[in-house]
């Protein structure tokens, strides 16, 4: 038998109990072939068929959209083999094979990509299947529906044009629903839908099965690159360079009539994690119309009295794949005249508290292991847990309520589109509405903080995909009835309208009036436990980014380690103190600057006095004034326009004069790059009374702690150190002022000083830097910036291209760029300890709190990472599983 | 003996035809020292004394200005070696010892740090003095002497102070000069000078000898680091940690009657190179009076007559010196009532005409080798050569002749204090008119075009400086009547006013009203020779920086090998293609974008066509377009604020509405941080179409000369490219244009396709990105910048407080830093050539034609340095010195 490492096969037969490919195959097959080929060998049953590898997907790409050699004949002789299993012929006209064609990816991407159903039809074939089936309007429906699909997703004709000729026969027939129409109007409505097409691509509609197949196979690889599919990988993290496979499969059908069905399941509750046989299904329907959310399906557990036996198979067949893969399965099946076939399995998507629950649950079980527990955890999903939950004693106007398809809070205005919800979305929250969702709205429910819809179950799109984005959202919602095209919906009497504010609740499926205040969410006892196995398999330490002593304790409640960084400008911004601060800026004199400095050390006394006693016997690292001074002054082109309108107007031209001479000032700050201006540890240095004031309130603010038996070490760092000499001038002066404090006050307390490391000369001569520095912290947002040459508040714009266009995979700001920045930040690393065995390195960018980027600092032997309060969970499993990665102690793999 | 080696040895006793030291060590022994010790050895008459080392200087900064310990002992041990050698006593009432105390560092640094004459006198030793010498006079006047340079130089009190008591005195006495004062009139000006001290001071002045030797040899060490030594450094390119020695020795006095003397000289001409003994002196004078520029002293030629044999004796010496040390000499000497003493000899410092003449003519004299010569002109002078000359057609109103100090031309207006010519020098053009210069002066004669003075000769003080400086200066110009009072002067009738144009010729000295036009100097059959040496002795290629043809022609002009960096954004701003840009950014889509692009792509061909012709034969590199949109645009607040104005003003509706719209557009381009906004390839990624142009124009002109039989060699620069993945992008758009002109042009013409390496991230990356570039030039503005997170138009404040406060040595935007910037240079040399080793690497930063920053190019093993087409010679030398140094061939040491 062929490995799958050989270079020439591209095609993997399933069928008959027996699959060439391998459930491990994953990467080769992707998740739904491995599936397929899995259960195949599990003696699931499955409909015969096969995968075209992702290498044939890549290969296409590489040859300029051509299939490799070789490939069409291995497809002709697996064909061949599906033909026998089940008995008929493909395009055979009495016994026709009708198959399906669809994507497969490594990684899941609900709907992402294209599908076709039903292929195989044609004219002469449409007859054997009407006799074959004894059904001759199921025959032309599914006729209608191939051209349809095909029509669509190969050819690329609008949707809305078939659904225009669709709903004009209707109208000629009286017809209510698709149901209405005969054997005979659907005839006629495929010689529609055939001159559509001719019209449309200028060809007919290709009446060879072979060819129907291979424009299929063709338009499935090419749906890889789609906008939507693009998007969702954005999204999720997922890398473009894996290509799809393709899955040809015999068809089944669920809509042969009453003893037919098809439905999705999951084997727990995706949303709680309760261990409980969850799923919808629809009698007499095809596969797509329960995921697409048209329908509303019915529960599960109604299939056990509807179909007794089938339900029994199904719960055996599913109990045995989730042991048999040891995490929870997200299957689709299709009964045909009572016959179970299963479609697909693979690793169910989950809400974050759901992954917790199951995790801790499949320990208990003694189904995975802790590590393995941790890994199946997604870091960014976290977060989830720390959203805050409607306050139970708010009095709510409940207007309707839906299915609570997944968990959280939201409240915003409401709009009706997607595009809607993206351009209001950048201004202000905004929950979508919509009657059901389709992969073309991804953007739109990203932008969105909730999404309702009127139609669609527990499983339908929106449902899946929200609780994937860790969105709150409610689906099947009934009551409601939208009115796209006003902009409103109604419900019970209501009239809501976009812009209108509304609250939904995911955990009960509630429909509120207005926004809902909120509370923090209590944290399961499931996810003490996690976490407490999180701690214990990290080496990287988790501290927090605060500034005031408000965000210290939610730091603390996360379980920071400390203090990594606190801006100390922030403090500066206070309303009562931005006077005080204008006036030190616009001091003629050393003097007036130390004189409006003094007014401002007792204040920043106190800041410290409040994160110190937050932080008690953990490391605060304090970083001094950073931002241009410039940024505490009012905006030079306000100021010049109103100084000529004030001119043109005639007034009073003292106001004028003064006017000007705080523009003077302005002037004389203004900078065309403030970003590489007179900032950082360059503003200690030529104003030296800056540093002495912010290092004696740092100083006596831990004396004064110290008497009250509270122990702190002060961590001052200087900011935007690029040559050794800037940090030890400010440095020299730290000691010389500290000193001094502490010989006033007459307590000693120990501190550090060290610097950031956020200019690329910091990390090339971190070996001279580290000579005064006794710790490292790497300022990955500015580094970024400078390695890039990217402007953090202008990039945005071309990065998005960049990013459409493959040229950057992920924003750098967002994700730590481990060949450019990571190679600075290794070097820092490196070049520091050579000089200083032991100095203590940390992190404190934007990145600290992502888990790519954790991993990676994890990798290059960082101390500690520390990140915004909120994501101090996310960045302690992130450490948790690099540590375990590293060690390969894991058995198992991730789960997306 | 001691070695220089010796850790404990600090002073060093030369006289008596016998020196411990010797002429090598001038890092130990500083220059003045060095050349002493090498005198004496040589039987030169010199005045016994000793050197301390700069090594005590260093220690004495170590230690918190503390003289290390033995020093003392030392000091002693050798001055009783002194007085042993000339039978007289230090602080002995009969016949007491007097001493200079002088600064000495490696290189001369004229007038820059402190000097004491006449040490040892004091109201016991004065009358001593006076019998010796017979001279109660002469005693008394060097008694006021030393208490005024000691009060001055080490007690720090003001000049002015003592000269208002000498005033005073004189007016009293009714004293035109100071010689009409009696020695009775001196004894009380000696009185009234200690009272002054007194007053100053709240002191004594210290009578006692050894004191007086220890404060001022402190004072000297200290003056290491005054301001205008630290400015002179820092414009001269001196270490900061050399240190001065510091040399006492016994005093000779040129002022002691008609048979006394004392001058200064150079073995050939410090201005044109002729090989011509030059120099000047003063009889009955002091020895700083020369130098000082307060007398205008007598050509040497005159004390060939007045004192023959000392001329005979002087002549001998110093032609012998020049061949000792192989070298011009610039050399002091006293006539002590018909003795000869010469009292220091060192390199004579020379304008860039000279430089070469010199250099040329020892080869030819056989005294060095075409290497020496080569080191022996300091790369940065040459531009001198390429200054314009006044245009001898042009009519001049010649108002004054003084003497031709230095040449070139000047025009600019007249200021009278060093301070208005920094302030008005950075806004226009000055000349700085005083009576005479001082070191106090040196920033101002650093802003200013040319500097005149009144009084002083060819080796004064300003004379001095501006041929170090090589500007253009005119001394000794006594019909001048200075009242800097009135900041006006009067000559032969005129009235000639501060901010008054006048016009130097520091070839003639005539100095001329109004601004005379200049033309290009021819440049010297000397020099041709010396560049031909040059090119012979390189390896580095030269290029120019250059966009238009007039530029490329000048390039060719100075020898450059092609274009290195021609900036095509340079050609947007022509004033008839603005307005196109414009239209070309405003379009509200693409095709609006396209059509103004078309209307530029005949003008862009047309640049391309001018700068190959010019380049025929040689490589051109062009840059596609660079800098963000915005900046072709108005700028955003004068928009804001004409449009408040509009408004308040209740103007046309129409006006504000249209501006508006510009205005937004303009907003919706603005950026925080331009310099890392949407610039660079980013452009051409987002604006495919710009490239496409740019493209096309450069294509399109190859192909056109190609058919005129010049063959051209494009090299297609991408800028700004920090991921391989931009380049990729643009190099494929490039190669697609590229092929259609080609292919509608029927012509095949050679291009590469190359990146600036201006990012860190480039940098670091190179190996990635050099699989898509075939060239790499580093663009070292934009990477220091980066990578030191300075912004160029922003940094000047703080990096100047950097400088002064020596946290930088230099200017990293002039001469390239090594440690961080060069670091990651030569990593992309590294990377860049493991991929493709035959990767073609140049540099076209501001770096490119600073000496220091080309030898480092040298080093690290780039193919070329390209700069702006005035420095293209200075580079080509600093590469030829390089070149010889790294061979090590050179037997001599370079000038300064």
């Amino acid at each position: 038998m062929a490995t799958a490492q050989s270079k020439t096969k591209y095609v993997y037969f399933f069928g008959n109990g027996k699959a060439e490919g391998r459930g491990a195959w994953k990467d080769l097959l992707g998740g739904k072939g491995a599936g397929l080929a899995e259960m195949t060998n599990a003696g699931v049953p499955v409909p015969p068929g096969f995968t075209i590898t992702t290498e044939a997907c890549n290969k296409f790409y590489e040859n300029g959209k051509k299939v490799p050699g070789g490939l069409d004949a291995e497809v002709r002789e697996n064909l061949a083999r599906v033909e026998a299993a089940v008995g008929r012929g493909f395009g055979d006209p009495e016994k026709p094979l009708l198959v399906s064609v669809r994507s497969g990816a490594k990684f899941s991407m609900p709907g992402m990509m294209d599908t076709v159903l039903n292929l195989g039809l044609n004219d002469r074939t449409v007859a054997g299947l009407a006799r074959m089936t004894g059904n001759e309007r199921f025959a032309w429906d599914a006729y209608r529906r191939f051209i349809q699909m095909f029509g669509s997703v190969v050819l690329g004709i609008e949707k809305s044009a078939f659904e225009e000729k669709l709903s004009a026969l209707k109208a000629g027939r009286h017809a209510k629903l698709d149901t209405d129409l005969s054997a005979d109007d659907l005839k006629e409505l495929v010689k529609t839908y055939k001159a559509l097409v001719r019209e449309k691509t200028g060809r007919e509609f290709p009446a060879e099965p072979a060819v129907q197949l291979e424009m299929s196979r063709d338009a499935v690889f090419n749906s890889w690159h789609n906008p939507r599919a693009v998007t969702y990988r954005r999204l999720n993290d997922i890398p473009a360079n894996l290509g799809t496979a393709v899955n040809v499969q015999a068809m089944v059908f669920g809509n042969l009539g009453e003893t037919s069905a098809t439905g999705v399941g999951f084997t727990r509750n995706p949303s709680t994690g309760e261990k409980e046989f969850y799923g919808e299904y629809l009698t007499n329907a095809q596969g797509e119309d329960v995921v697409a959310g048209i329908r509303t399906p019915r529960p599960i557990a109604t299939l056990g009295q509807e179909m007794p036996e089938v339900f029994k198979q199904l719960s055996e067949i599913t109990t045995r794949l989730e042991k048999h893969y040891r995490d929870v399965q997200d299957f689709e099946f299709t009964v045909q005249e009572g016959r179970l076939y299963m479609l697909q399995t693979r690793t169910g998507k989950r809400t974050a508290r759901a992954a917790v629950k199951i995790a801790t649950d499949m320990v208990t079980e003694g189904l995975i292991t802790k590590e393995e527990a941790i890994l199946r955890v997604e870091p960014n999903q976290l977060d989830q847990f720390l959203h805050p939950i409607l306050d139970p004693r708010a009095n709510v106007n409940v207007i309707a309520t839906g299915l609570p398809a997944s968990p959280g809070a939201a409240s915003g205005r409401i709009v009706f589109t997607p595009e809607d919800a993206v351009i209001r979305g950048a201004v202000e929250k905004v929950v979508l509405v919509r009657n059901e969702t389709c992969p073309d709205d991804i953007h739109g429910m990203d932008a969105a903080q909730g999404i309702l819809t009127a139609r669609g179950g527990m499983t339908s799109h929106a449902a899946v995909v929200a609780r994937g984005m860790g969105k709150c959202c409610v689906v099947g919602c009934e009551e409601i009835q939208i009115n796209e095209e006003a902009r409103l919906f109604r419900v019970n009497g209501h009239e809501v309208k976009e812009g209108d504010s509304i609250t939904l609740d995911g955990s009960t499926g509630r429909v509120i009036l207005g926004e809902v205040p909120t509370i923090e969410a209590a944290l399961s006892e499931e996810y003490e436990v996690f976490m407490k196995w999180v701690d214990e398999a990290r080496r990287l330490k988790v501290r927090a980014n605060a500034d005031v002593p408000r965000d210290a304790r939610a730091a603390r409640r996360f379980g920071a380690e400390g203090i990594g960084l606190c801006r100390t400008e922030h403090m500066f911004f206070a309303e009562d103190r931005l006077p005080i601060v204008q006036q030190m800026i616009l001091a003629v004199d050393t003097s007036s600057r130390v004189a409006a400095l003094n007014k401002l050390l007792p204040m920043q006394r106190e800041d410290f006095v409040g994160l110190f006693r937050e932080m008690a016997g953990y490391p605060v690292t304090i970083r001094l004034l950073d931002p241009p001074l410039h940024e505490f002054l009012p905006k030079r082109e306000e100021l010049m326009t109103e100084i000529a309108v004030l001119k043109v107007t005639g007034r009073d031209s003292r106001e004028i004069l003064s006017k000007e001479a705080l523009l003077n000032r302005v002037e004389s700050l203004h900078e065309f790059n403030p970003m590489l201006g007179h900032r950082g540890c360059r503003l200690g240095i030529v104003y030296p009374e800056i540093t002495r004031m912010q290092v004696t309130a740092i100083i006596e603010a831990a004396c004064q702690l110290d008497k009250e038996g509270i122990r702190v070490v002060p961590e001052i760092m200087i900011p935007l150190v690029g040559h050794v000499n800037e940090l030890k001038n400010q440095k020299a002066l730290v000691d010389e002022t500290a000193g001094e404090v502490m010989k006033r006050t007459g307590v000693t307390v120990e501190y550090l000083v060290g610097t950031m490391i956020e200019l690329p000369r910091a990390a090339v001569t971190a070996d001279q830097i580290a000579e005064e520095a006794e710790f490292f912290s790497f300022g990955t947002n500015d580094l970024t910036q400078t390695t890039f040459g990217f402007s953090r508040d202008d990039a945005g714009k071309f990065i998005r291209h960049y990013i459409q266009h493959g040229i950057l995979e992920k924003d750098p700001f967002q994700v730590l760029d481990r060949e450019g920045v990571g190679q600075l930040v290794a070097m820092g690393v490196e070049k520091g300890r050579k000089t200083r065995p032991k100095l203590k390195v940390g992190i404190c960018g934007e990145h600290g709190g992502e888990p790519s980027s954790v991993e990676f600092c994890h990798g290059v032997g960082l101390d500690y990472v520390s990140c915004s309060p909120y994501r101090v969970p996310i960045a302690r499993v992130a450490a948790a599983q690099a540590s375990i990665r590293e060690k390969g102690k894991a058995a198992g793999s991730d789960q997306r």
